[in-house]
This record gives C-alpha cells, sequence and structure tokens, in this order.
C-alpha cells in the first residue's frame, strides 16, 4: 500500500514506530502491536500503532523511522504486512512453558536491541522469565547473547579483575576504595557501573562526584593503561545494551529475572576472569535471608564457570547503610575521607578489606584481608585513586572539603531514649530521593546513629541535607508518616499489628 | 511543574498518554511509563513517554487528553509525579504468585477500563494469569469485575436464554439457525456476537450479511420485544469494555486466559438465566482432545453456578469446517439455503439441533433434538430469522440468491483419487483471509469435499472466492507450499519428517 508520510515530531524510545489510519490499517489486515514494513530505497520493520488522527491514505513516523529512511513530509513509501519475527514464536513457546535454547534466546535478544519487539511482547517474555524462574541453561545462553549483541571490551592482559554488588543497601560507597586496592597491586580492574534507577546513589553517580565517567571504549582502554583501574559509567560504552531495554520493563514491573544475566554478561564483555560479587542480606536487602544469599551465590558462581570466569561471592550484612552518608557527594567524600584515614568509619573498611580479600585470595594471594588493609592504611589505596581521578580528569588534589553538600539541612533527634533496634532501607532511600539525590548530588542524609548504638532522649539521630529547600519540605512530610530507623528497648516486641486488608508496599532496588 | 500544552494530533488508543523532555522527566524523577497528573481547572492522570524531540518546558499531549482537559496550544498545565495506583500493586502480587481478591481484581479491572495501566503492566497480568492458571475464584471474580465496570442489558423476563462457542472451527454459522429456533419457542435470546479477529468470520460480520448489527443498548432492547431474538455486534453496546483490552493483548501474545471470563461475564451482562456452551474439540480446534474440552466443560458449568446461570456445554467435531462454505456472505447464504429447507448440510443441521436441544432440555422441554429439528424443518425458524431481519431493519423477503458473492474465483482439483484424510482449520482461516474475508464479505472458500469423502483424479476438491482478483495471487502463492486438505489412502502412516529445528507455527484463534 502505498502511503504519504505525515512527521509526527515525536520519538518513541527507540523502536520504530508508526501510525495507520485504522481504514488503512484494516485495508492491510492489520491490527495494534503488529508489524509492518516501511520502504522506500531502504526497508525496515515498524511497529503499528492505529490512529483516527491520521488522515486515511497517511503514514505518520515517528523520529527513529524518519531518520533511518530519510523521510520528509509527503515522501512516499510502500507499507506491507510484515511477517511475524521468529523471535515471536520462541516467546510464544516459553509462554507455554518451553525452555529456550540459545539460537532461540539469541534471536530474542538480537530483535529486542533491534527494536522489533513491542513493549506487550517483551513484558510477557520478562514476566514468563519471572514466574517460571530462568534456569541455569537459560540465564547462560541470555549471558552469552547479551553479550555477543553488544560491544565488548579488548584489553590485552591475562588476567581482568572485576566486582560487583547485587544492590540494594544505601550508602554502599565500596567500590570506591576496592578499585584503588586492587589496581594499587599491579591489577587491572575496568570497572563500569550504572546510575541510580530507583536508589538514592549508583556508584557512576558517587565516582562522578570525583571525576568525570562517561567515556568511549577507547578512551577507557587509554586510562586504563595509565591507571590499571577505572571507574566509568556503564551506560555510555554500550556493553550489552539488551539488558537497559529489560531493566526498562522488569523496574514497571518490580520484577528482576534478568539479574544474573545482567552482571554477568557486563563482567563477560569487559573480559573479566577473577570476579568478587558481593551480596548483601537480611531484613531490607535484596536476599532477605542468608539462606536465600547462599543459593544465589550457588547459581552466580556455576554460570562464571560456564562463561569461563573465576568467581567468589561474599555475602555481608545489609539490614542498614553503609558507613555514616546516604547521597552522592556525600558518600564520596566519606570515601575520600576513609582513602586519607582522616576518619575510622568500620563496616566500610571492613566491608571493602572483604571483598578486596576475597578478590586478591582469588588471584592466588594469601591473607587477602590483612594485604587489602595493609594498602588502605599505607595511603597506597589514596594515592592509585587519586591515579585513577587524573587519568578519568578529575582533580586529582581534589579534598573532603572541596565537595560541595547541599546547604540547607533538616536535623532529626529522638524523642525517646533508648537503642537503634532497626533501620530501614526503604525508607532512608524515599527520603534521599526526596531530599532530590541522585539528580541533585549534594543532597543526602547523615547518619550519627546505626543499629546497636545507644540513644538519649534530644540526641541527634541524623542529618538530612539539600540542594534546595522546598525538597525538605517533602522529606518532612514523609518523615510525618514514617521513620528510616526506630529506637526502643530491646525487649519491645510488637512488629505491627493488622485490622483490614493490607496493602503491601514492598521494597524494589532495580539498580545493578 | 509547569508545562506548556504542545498538541500532538495522535491518539493513544483510548489511553491518556503525554510526552515529556528528558530533562523535564529528570526534574521530576520520574520515567518512561510512570504515571503523572496534569491539571487544569480538571485533573487526569496519563502514563508518561520521554522523548527528546518535545522541547523542555514543554506537554505533548495525545488527542484523548486535549479532549479530556480541552487543551489547545501552548495551555499552561500543572504536571506531578502522580503515585502508583493502587492496582498496580496487585498485578504485582498476581506476579509473585498471590491469588487475588475480588476487591483486588475489582481495582485492576477498573483501572485497565480506565486507561491507568501501561501495555508493560496489562500483558504482564494477563501473562501471569496464563502462567500460573487462573483458578475458579480468580475466574469468577474477573467476571464480576467484567461485569460491574460495564453496562447491563435489563430484560423484564424471568427466562432469558443465550448460547456461545469457543470458536476456532471456520464455517460455523450455527448461530444463525439456533438463536431462530430458540425464539420461535417464545424464549428470548439476545445473542451478541463478536466481528472476526484472527478467523474467516465472526457470527457478527455473518449476520451483517442479511442485516444492520451495530445498536446502542436501547434499540437492542425495541428488537427483543419484537421478535424475541437477536443477533447483534457485542462491540458497539459497551457491554464488559474490559475485554476488548485484554483481547488485544492476549491476541498479541497468542494466549487467552481470559477467556471464560470473557465469554461468562459478557452472558451475565446480558442477564442470561440459561446457557449453553458450544466446545469444539479435536486436531485444528482450540481444545486438542475430548479430554481438554470436559476439563473446561467443568470449569464452565462451576462459574456459571456461581454466576447464576444455569449452563450446559456441548463437545462438538471440530476437525474441519462446518457445512460447506467459509466467508461471511457465503455462509449467510448457506444459512439461509438451510432455514429455507432448499439445501441439506448435514452436519450443520445436526450441530444446531444438538445445541439448540440441549437449551430446550435446559429449559426443561424433552426430545430438544426433535423438537429442534421439527422447528427447522416446518419453516418456523426462517419465518423467525425474517422477523429478526425485520426488526434489525434488514430485507426480510432477502433470498440466497440476493447475497453478493465474489465474482473472481479459483478452482481446485485433486491430482490424485483416494479420499479426504484431513482438514487444516488454520491454512483455511490463512486462505480465507488472503482472499480478503472478513472485510470483503463476498471472499471464502465453497468446499466440495470433507473429511472421509472419496474423491477421483481432476474432482473438484473447492473454489476460492474473492471480490478482488489479486488477492486470488496471495492465495496461489499460500496453495503452492501448503493445502487445506489433504487426499491419500487411508494406510497412509507419515505425518512428517523432522531434519533439524522446527520453528512451530500454532494454531491461535481469539476471536469469542
Amino acid at each position: 500500500m502505498l502511503l504519504k508520510v505525515t512527521i509526527l515530531n515525536i520519538d518513541s524510545g527507540g523502536k520504530p514506530v508508526i501510525f495507520l489510519n485504522d481504514k488503512d490499517s484494516d485495508e492491510l489486515n492489520i491490527t495494534a502491536s503488529e508489524r509492518v514494513t516501511v520502504q522506500t530505497k531502504k526497508k525496515i520493520t515498524a511497529i503499528v500503532n492505529i490512529s483516527t488522527t491520521i488522515e486515511r491514505g497517511f503514514l505518520g513516523v515517528t523520529d527513529e523511522v524518519r531518520k533511518i529512511l530519510s523521510l520528509k513530509q509527503n515522501s512516499k513509501v510502500n507499507v506491507e504486512i510484515a511477517p511475524f519475527p521468529k523471535s515471536l514464536q520462541f516467546i510464544r513457546n516459553k509462554l507455554s512453558g518451553k525452555k529456550l535454547l540459545y539460537p532461540e534466546v539469541r534471536e530474542i535478544v538480537q530483535d529486542l536491541v533491534d527494536g522489533n519487539l513491542s513493549e506487550n511482547e517483551i513484558s510477557a517474555f520478562v514476566t514468563a522469565l519471572h514466574i517460571d524462574k530462568i534456569d541455569l541453561d537459560e540465564a547462560t545462553s541470555l549471558s552469552r547473547a547479551m553479550v555477543d549483541t553488544g560491544k565488548t571490551l579488548h584489553i590485552n592482559k591475562k588476567i581482568i579483575v572485576d566486582k560487583h554488588s547485587i544492590g540494594g543497601v544505601p550508602g554502599d560507597k565500596t567500590t570506591l576504595l576496592v578499585v584503588p586496592i586492587i589496581a594499587s597491586e599491579g591489577f587491572t580492574i575496568p570497572k563500569t557501573s550504572s546510575r541510580a534507577i530507583t536508589s538514592v546513589a549508583g556508584t557512576a553517580d558517587r565516582a562522578e562526584v570525583l571525576m568525570p565517567v562517561e567515556f568511549t571504549i577507547n578512551r577507557m582502554l587509554q586510562i586504563l593503561k595509565k591507571s590499571n583501574g577505572c571507574i566509568v559509567w556503564g551506560g555510555a560504552i554500550e556493553l550489552a545494551p539488551a539488558d537497559d531495554i529489560f531493566v526498562k520493563t522488569e523496574f514497571s514491573l518490580h520484577i528482576d529475572p534478568l539479574l544474573l544475566p545482567s552482571i554477568m554478561s557486563k563482567k563477560k564483555a569487559v573480559g573479566a576472569t577473577h570476579l568478587t560479587i558481593d551480596i548483601p542480606a537480611g531484613r531490607g536487602a535484596k536476599m532477605k535471608t542468608t539462606g536465600e544469599a547462599d543459593l544465589l551465590a550457588r547459581d552466580i558462581m556455576e554460570l562464571g564457570r560456564r562463561l569461563g570466569i573465576h568467581t567468589h561471592c561474599i555475602v555481608t550484612f545489609g539490614e542498614q547503610p553503609i558507613g555514616n552518608t546516604v547521597g552522592p557527594a556525600l558518600e564520596s567524600k566519606e570515601a575520600l575521607e576513609v582513602l586519607m584515614n582522616q576518619k575510622q568509619v568500620p563496616d566500610l573498611i571492613d566491608k571493602a578489606c572483604n571483598i578486596s580479600g576475597s578478590m586478591f585470595e582469588l588471584l592466588g594471594k594469601k591473607n587477602g584481608y590483612s594485604l587489602a588493609k595493609k594498602i588502605l592504611e599505607s595511603g597506597k589505596a589514596e594515592q592509585k585513586m587519586r591515579e585513577i581521578i587524573k587519568a578519568q580528569g578529575g582533580d586529582s588534589d581534589i579534598l573532603p572539603e572541596d565537595i560541595p553538600i547541599g546547604k540547607y539541612s533538616l536535623v532529626i533527634r529522638s524523642e525517646k531514649s533508648g537503642q537503634v533496634l532497626w533501620m530501614e532501607n526503604r525508607i532512608i532511600v524515599e527520603i534521599g530521593r526526596a531530599a532530590g539525590a541522585p539528580k541533585d548530588k549534594g543532597a543526602g542524609i547523615i547518619f550519627n546513629k546505626k543499629i546497636g548504638d545507644s540513644v538519649e532522649k534530644g540526641e541527634l539521630l541524623f542529618t538530612i541535607c539539600a540542594e534546595k529547600a522546598h525538597k525538605l519540605d517533602r522529606v518532612k512530610y514523609i518523615l510525618s508518616t514514617q521513620l528510616p530507623l526506630g529506637v526502643g528497648k530491646k525487649s519491645d516486641m510488637l512488629i505491627h499489628t493488622i485490622t483490614e486488608s493490607p496493602i503491601v508496599e514492598r521494597t524494589f532496588v532495580i539498580d545493578r
């Protein structure tokens, strides 16, 4: 069917999408969400929207389609019904409980990256992986397919080290310590990190306070030549781009069946040979029990084995923030203070040394924990961090006091005396984001008390910082209904009373 | 955040959708598929698309949003992040395998009808219902919620009869016989039917050849007063509108977990008290075995009991078309010929008398089958059909030869002698649609041979009719690779040989 182009001036999130009049779609025997081919000299497949506001005989095109086919207003194009992509048949097989083989998974992931699958279809696939549970064969196929449909890093080294945390714990700035500790021993650690999606800060947001983090793959390789280590934003270098698309769907549904393929494909794409994965566990973490954490570790290690990556896991305490700060700038500042041995933050140091130590032992060194601690205390980690900051184009002389923190603050004191009995990661995140993080880098929370600490009535519990005064209003509102920590007596038994059918709000952290 | 409106001149399929610049969405701390409130004097919730082509400070609005809020180019609106609808939490619970209660299902269906759920979320819900299997409690809740969120028919009668077929068999014009048979005995049968989505003809398409089928609820009530029976298009009267939305998602995924709630909600919405459901079974039908059909019948009857509808099921042979014709006009013509006793079409007559007979017995009459047959043979059914045609505004004197059939045809003869061993509904549908049906009402297929018939070499097997000559080219192409029936010897054993990993094409009929 020959149609005239009408330019819509909207984009459709990367996917080629077109709009057809309902009469024309009838004529083509096609309904919404099906696919047509649109042909000029080139030919592409696009997903159909049906519209009554597009005139008969016209084809509404989004920016994606306009650009690929170099279309102008009133250009003529040939539009025909397209065969269903083969991958859709494979998705349907998955919906009927069939196990998918590598070529099938590869086809699905390729069509996903090429924008050939509709929201419906992606959502159904992700839901099926969630409900049916993906097994290790499928997780392996997905990891490989995600590597094969993206860019990869080629570092000319036999040993490439990497780390990752399953996430879910606010204030986890451990990577800012681990990367320089490992790199200062001469190992290559090409760390790519994400920005916050649902959390207060991602490692890329934290690192960006100290230095630029957006680079091409080639610039990343140059940085690594200089400093052995780097902390860059993974989103800029198109490793495993399928993951970004999956994440959008998972985020909206609060499910993350692709967690393992997502992590492992990115590690494989940078060429990692030795890897430590941190699995925070406990109330308020992604893994609620150590049993769950151990089972996840088992799967991660087997997946590592299949992908040729020597993998260790460590399970860590995840029921409260790491260190005393939450928020990009506050966290970078705290990390820098610890690197400079200006401050003792025992849980942060312990976690960093445990992860670094595990990596050292994976690499054949003995007493990894002590080695890591020694590197940190000797100032070698600080020195290496400054090399990395310089290589990435930041100010290598930066001091903690140079880091700007939001100047508006709200101080919360205890209304009673007792002990901090619990902290609630979900509410901490809600408050941190309401204060403006991760967008406002200077926004965040400073905790003076953590679980187990004794508290006097009137004593300072925590301070919220913001760059914009009005954002504290929203924080006050949240604090009027819920608190991020509880002070009480150790003998307090009641958790809560239920008198009507409850609506459950669950934590969900998609950042990975 | 105060934004200026930019009118996009596209509609978004009923859902309120807006487009935000990516910087503005960052500022609002919101990502694609989340929801915002858009406020002028009125306030609505809309789903967010993120666009780089919308300028900063502007809000791109679809026609739906423009109309509801009476917006003009450059109108000012206040846009804020909206809380997640509660129903989304219930969908997420379903994704984690939780059973849903009626108030939760009701909330989901209401948000669905109001356009508050994104494609992602609807798709995930439908997928979860498919994979987890909906149980009878949830099916009951869904049926009720679908009734409660739509219009209902109020007929002042104690007994209201209805029928339905699970579908999947081409050429099934049985309803055109059953409705007049039942109505001629004085029973009220307010039959609403669907148009074809994936099939060659829906009952509404068939009936439309004889008379108008699109009415308001009030007009439908007037028709019923005159003739006791009607055959109208259900889409026009907004009974259970949720189903139309679910169907779109199910169609694209080739799954139909909402089959039972869909059917039963529509029957409940017309106030049916006595109902017969036809379940075609066998190779090429929706139910592949009689065992499956029986299990479905069990669920349907229990659902009927819970909804207060006396329900019987009949399982019928579904491996080939009913009667000798497929396609809207050809089928109406055949039905009219049978009503007028001009033609004997044994399987069509047997099926119509079985369904009508079951309904009579459900209503307390004895020897239902013979009664139905007598009504048909006596011409009373024809007379009643002509009353219905008149009441619906058609020509009550219509004769079979008045019905126009596509004038282009393609005749297929047998290349060998033997017996018709199988017919393939999927290929019959593909050919019928390629010939132009259901849009071209005169397009379709006339079969001269059916399963078990003896065939001589060169004998006529079937004829394809089309309104447009070029549509037969596509039919020829299909016939060059696959046939809708097979002629062979009864001793032929081989079904097919598999030498490489096969891509399975399955039949899928969503029409219901």
